[in-house]
């Protein structure tokens, strides 16, 4: 940014000013099924047969594909007929609903609730809180109350977490060597998708999901198979609830939604029934210890304002609350991607 | 995107994901008037500082400042006593409200209204039109009836439109040569940026804006100099109302509007009106012929598609309007940026 002909037409703030429109882009064409019939076509399509086949009205439809082409989200080839529309790699990759890697919940989940909650950013940085309030009209007290406000919301949220996993997973999981863990919690295991990571990666695992009832019963019925039988389930609520004892506790996406003291409290329960040598292992975005980002911990972080009670916090800030519970041994992981690994051993 | 390294860990994905995330904090941060302090500040200044000043959170204006300093937004400088922040020198030129070059009002309009708009563009490629009825719950029947549904949300757009001009008016009036127009009229010239950049170019012009009384009185009361006596009015409905004659007709950011047949409607009256050998300026954004941009283009369409009655168009596709209207020697000028200009003669 610092030539002069930046400045007079500067291109960062364009990007920036326009960011909401490619997302919605993106999340569009995802939302209305192009990328599914592009994939499963024989071949490349027009904007007539694809809006026809969606029931879009045509003239949206075009312009919605040109975007994505400009967006290369799309490739576009002129023919005597016309424009005929195919995926990218990466959009059959990650934007269609069949494929192993999709993101398609994922980004409906962005689409949806993130970007509303969203246009209540200055309210959650002048009040320091989230805004489940002024965007949906329901009270904040009960954290979880509120994310899980409907059961189809609570579906919705499980599989953009599973998503998530399908990106990240491997990642923090192959982090450090859990194979001496054998029973292994995985605390608001959510739909299960780390704890696959971790039975096909540690083949002497058993990792048992501890999450409320309700969240428990859909992960048993929609996501985990019955004849896993290496992946179990415990009900509760990890605050006010019992915690079993076990060689190692996962704490994947958790702490950030809460303030200090109620990680402590969490922490310092889990040391408690934690195994003599056990450990846990947090997986979390994490900052860098001065200002210098990560862009995308710093996007997150003010994420956790508007959406939850929590923070993102750097290395150093995990290690004090680690070390405060009774934690030692503890070492930091970084994957390179937007989530690492810190284990603390007892 | 073609490498297996991009594929496996896709950054344009998040990119566009994160996209309305960068847009807000950007938005957030001047609607707090983040910019608007460090710029008066002696120096830079202390997050705690900031806050208090702002009437906000500590812990999130701490978070919006990060995040600010992670997209190139600000500077940081680590000192014993903590973090202190300071604009760049982009955020100075564009994001304070004092500067000449601010883009505060669009940026605001963005956030406030577009971005609103847009948690619907899925709905309006399926029906093909406008939702200001999903948005803001009233009819889109008469579209500058909704865009002016108030007179807050009028003035809003004309602030908005005049930081437009600001980025863009010198670059399109510049286009061509237009000194031998010396009565000019600016058809829907809003706030009078544009003809402010004409009469500042062109010594021997007088220009007239004409548009809906309403707009007229904010523009006299709020925008133009009375002082300023090559800049006049005239109240109307440009649809409806006589067109006087004149050299040349200004039809900035207007035919993007409106479907074809309205054009028509609007450029045959023009062409009747203008003095032989006068002309009229288009000002437009312009796709190009083919399917392969402008990006910034492509999203303006949908953009259009989201909150009028119109399109973008191409310059063949103007060309042909112009024609049928009876204007000849058209003259396509790409500037570069975001609007460009085509020039009829009669």
């Amino acid at each position: 940014m610092s030539s002069t002909q930046d400045l007079d037409y500067p291109q960062l703030l364009f990007q920036y000013k326009n960011g909401f429109l490619v997302s919605k882009i993106m999340f569009t064409a995802c939302e209305l099924g192009v990328f599914d019939l592009l994939l499963e076509s024989e071949g490349p399509l027009s904007s007539d047969a694809i809006a026809e086949r969606l029931g879009t009205s045509a003239s949206g439809m075009e312009r919605l594909l040109d975007a994505c082409v400009g967006l290369k989200l799309l490739g576009v080839e002129m023919k005597s007929e016309g424009a005929f529309y195919r995926n990218t790699e990466l959009s059959n990759l990650y934007l269609t609903k069949s494929s192993p890697k999709s993101q398609y919940h994922c980004l409906m989940y962005y689409s949806k609730t993130i970007y509303f909650c969203w246009h209540y950013l200055t309210d959650a940085v002048r009040d320091g809180k989230n805004q489940y309030d002024r965007a949906f009209g329901i009270s904040s007290e009960d954290l979880y109350g509120a994310l899980y406000r409907s059961e189809e919301e609570m579906i919705k949220f499980m599989y953009f977490l599973n998503d998530f996993w399908k990106m990240y997973g491997r990642d923090v999981i192959a982090a450090f060597d859990l194979s001496p863990f054998t029973v292994i919690y995985d605390l608001g295991g959510c739909a299960g998708g780390l704890a696959q990571e971790c039975i096909s990666l540690y083949p002497n695992s058993t990792v048992t999901i501890y999450d409320l009832p309700k969240v428990v019963q859909v992960a048993k019925e929609r996501f985990v198979p019955p004849e896993e039988r290496r992946i179990t389930f415990h009900e509760g609520d990890f605050f006010k609830d019992p915690i079993p004892e076990a060689d190692l506790y996962i704490l994947a996406r958790i702490l950030h939604d809460w303030a200090d003291d109620k990680c402590m409290h969490l922490l310092t329960k889990i040391h408690k029934a934690c195994k003599p040598g056990g450990g846990v292992l947090l997986v979390e975005t994490l900052l860098n210890e001065d200002k210098t980002g990560s862009v995308d911990a710093q996007l997150f972080n003010l994420m956790m304002l508007v959406q939850t009670e929590g923070k993102v916090r750097t290395p150093a800030e995990y290690s004090k609350l680690f070390t405060a519970a009774g934690f030692r041994e503890i070492q930091v992981k970084k994957t390179g991607k937007l989530y690492d690994a810190i284990l603390g051993r007892k």
